[in-house]
């Protein structure tokens, strides 16, 4: 039984003795994994129902688990199994489309305190960690051994390794490391069974045909298919030497041109980065930076031997000058690119949305921040930013555009009042405007934040556009074969 | 209603009408797809009922289909799905594990005629192509512009994209590149339904987060879920320059040290073979190779900017000497390596089995060769050569070891006379002990070749070794979400 059919066939009364029961329910967890491990103090539970993405719920009959180890997980799914309890798998929320909230009734499973690295096999170029290891704490000691897992989302501070798995996120070196799903060997994960079965999935080996990839298939699943316990990950050397070398364009098209030569000679940046002339002025503007943008901004890193050093940082200045960079700042390491601040109106954007909307917001008010996450080939770029910039002004909304154009992947962001209902209504169909466009573009709806709630009509659209919604009917054949009481999740990618 | 069903259930007669009855039914083919793209003739079949792994079967009732185009394709299927008839994709038949060939009565699709370049996407980082183009052929183009698609199995000048994708090849650069999981980024498939529905999966863009990720699950599960018709595949440059240095050690610890103080230092080399003492020597002597072995072989390939080529190279080669080796050649560059002849003693392990091999052969008989494709953790190399030796022994067979190391993937070989029943049972034996040993190890039965049929047993004792049986469960459950009639190579992967 459904616990979602319960819900809609019943009302009044009836819910509230079904409710009742649940709580008594979730109460019976506290004896299942211990009374230290569960809570369901509602102060609590809304510390873990709400995202930097706006979407907040306010969960009644809702607890928050906090497993010590897979058994605790296994015994949790177990008693949720047996009595129909919906099981919401968490990271650290910072899912950015409504991914991570327990927006029905159920168990949160958090994974805070199940957060070590349990291994380190620099020759075997893997890492065994738990899923509430931070991706930053992770790096930070792989660094030790001069290795790195390369996968660097904005929230790369907090994000944690089963929220990148479950949302298989990329970040700002997608062009040459690819997303999540490139880094993942294996997987321990907990099926919604009457077992709350632990499977091994995958290898520690860097080569696998272990029959069907079911690793992949979790990977990006959001929580949906089955609950991530551990994970063993491919590592790989942090580079000797990388340049960089930040322009500025007064017209689109040249900078497009830089990054076509720059592909054309056979060359993979590890970082291409892009914002268009307002942003990267919005930003400067934000954070009183000392390089003030003088137009459309490109900011390309290449990793390179420490002795090719002075031959990429002239061979990368020169093709941004030939292309019409009006303006070039270099530095030759990455210590240097600090140092000239380089990166620091990139890694503005977000904020200076903030500041750029808050304009908008009255005293008190709170603001909301949509961010998109459309990819189109690289090569569409300039018409890609052109009709962005057209749907901003019929939406008569402010927004921001940045990317990562060595992968095609665009963050147009918009803040708006959470109390303005027009703007909000505005924003909701600039939302969806925008995926449109990345389509009619051949790109893709959503590149590395994942499906969550916000993007199941994007799913739909993409998946109508390529005449192939029947992938969405073998989805909903592979939850089912996974998770056939549709426990985990529920609501979430494909419903 | 199950094809497999049939043939087991009814005998004699009435199995002779049923198949009268297929005959019809395959000769009704000619007239959907035209009289050109099917032929039934047992001569022509044959040629598509072997394999180098010593596969062979005489299909009666089955025909081959040469479809021209994504069209003739669904056509086939539509018509092969309305008269449960069984249907074999095909590619260049190169398997190692019995995955290609048609072992019960039905249709084989080759891809031979679909083998054209739709697309190369220099600046998008991907190129579109039809599964029966080759490997070689599309580095071959993809060269012209700097760029590569890096899989490159040891069948790379007769190994069909098709093939890749479907087995999840990988090959000697495995250590750096991965395998062909990592470099699939959409594909175009036809399910075996009513319709023959033609489906656009996964992006033309690096980053995709379309729902669940059906193009990973479908890259190796070895033509059993959907026919792959056309692959979007991302492509990287060619790099600057390759060092590469060949040691001999006389102890294996000596070069498991090498490797280890090689990927200590943060290095990740693009190429890391091994072979062993016994099998370098049968391998140079079967070429009579300039360079004569002395000991255990490691060859090692960094990829470099030029500038630091010439590091690059003592720093290998005082690595290997510090470690022990006897004797160190070294290249600059790969036209280097090639004219001093680093590469041929690995190259030509397969054919050195062969010679080994043929000296039990009576003239006239037939060798079968057989190649396992087991990997390790690389730090536990040492062990996995001394136990294969020790079975070797046992079984009182002589047999070859050669290996990417870099990646852990070793690929022990016996051969034996096709009319020896002793020494094959004995092999059969062996085939399956090495795969215990991979999992006693840490490893996995399978790193490249896939499961085929020759390896579903090994597939079934990787999955309980993990205590994840029922992870064989959930496969077959989504093997009949996509084929519900189990028409795609029946009997492959999970049965």
């Amino acid at each position: 039984m459904y616990l979602v059919n319960c819900s809609i066939a019943l009302a009044g009364g009836v819910l509230w003795v079904l409710s009742r029961g649940l709580r008594r329910k979730l109460e019976g967890l506290r004896d299942v994994v211990g009374r230290d491990k569960v809570y369901s103090d509602p102060a609590i539970v809304r510390l873990y129902a709400r995202e930097p993405s706006g979407a907040q719920v306010f969960p009644e009959n809702t607890a928050v688990a906090f497993p010590e180890s897979v058994e605790d997980v296994s015994k949790i799914v177990r008693y949720a199994y047996k009595n129909d309890i919906y099981i919401y798998p968490q990271g650290s929320t910072s899912s950015l489309v409504g991914g991570a909230v327990p927006d029905k009734e159920g168990v949160v499973i958090s994974f805070q305190r199940m957060n070590r690295i349990l291994d380190v096999r620099v020759v075997d170029s893997y890492v065994d960690v738990e899923p509430g290891v931070r991706l930053g704490d992770l790096n930070l000691e792989l660094a030790r051994y001069g290795y790195m897992f390369p996968i660097d989302p904005g929230s790369v501070s907090v994000a944690t390794v089963g929220g990148a798995v479950n949302t298989g996120a990329g970040g700002l070196r997608g062009a040459k490391y690819g997303t999540t799903r490139d880094w993942v060997l294996g997987l321990t994960v907990v099926l919604p069974d009457e077992q709350g079965s632990v499977l091994r999935i995958g290898c520690r080996t860097l080569k696998c045909r272990q029959g069907y990839d079911l690793t992949r298939l979790i990977v990006g699943s959001e929580g949906t298919l089955a609950i991530v316990v551990e994970a063993t990950l491919k590592i790989t050397p942090v580079p000797e030497n990388v340049v960089t070398a930040l322009g500025f364009y007064d017209d689109l098209r040249s900078l497009s041109n830089t990054v076509v030569e720059i592909k054309s000679s056979g060359v993979q940046p590890m970082i291409l980065e892009f914002m268009d002339d307002k942003s990267a002025r919005a930003a400067a503007e934000a954070i009183n930076a000392p390089i003030k943008p003088e137009g459309h901004m490109l900011l390309a890193g290449i990793d390179v031997n420490r002795e090719a050093t002075d031959r990429f940082v002239k061979w990368l200045s020169d093709i941004m000058r030939r292309n019409g960079a009006r303006k070039v700042y270099t530095a030759r390491t990455l210590e240097e690119a600090e140092e000239k601040k380089l990166f620091e109106i990139r890694r503005n954007l977000f904020p200076a949305q903030v500041k750029v909307a808050s304009k908008f917001v009255r005293p008190g008010s709170k603001l909301i921040v949509y961010i998109e996450d459309i990819a189109v080939p690289p090569s569409r770029l300039p018409e890609a930013v052109e009709r962005l910039r057209e749907l901003e002004e019929k939406y008569r909304l402010v927004g921001l555009l940045g990317g990562h154009i060595g992968d095609g992947n665009l963050h147009p962001i918009v803040g708006f009042p959470a109390d303005d209902e027009d703007m909000k209504a505005r924003v909701s169909e600039w939302y969806e405007e925008v995926m449109k466009i990345a389509l009619e573009l051949g790109g893709t709806i959503s590149s590395e934040h994942g499906i969550g709630t916000f993007k199941r009509k994007g799913l739909e659209m993409e998946l109508s556009h390529l005449g192939s919604l029947k992938a969405l009917e073998l989805m909903r054949g592979i939850k089912r074969v996974f998770d056939p009481k549709g426990l985990l999740n529920p609501g979430k990618v494909v419903g």
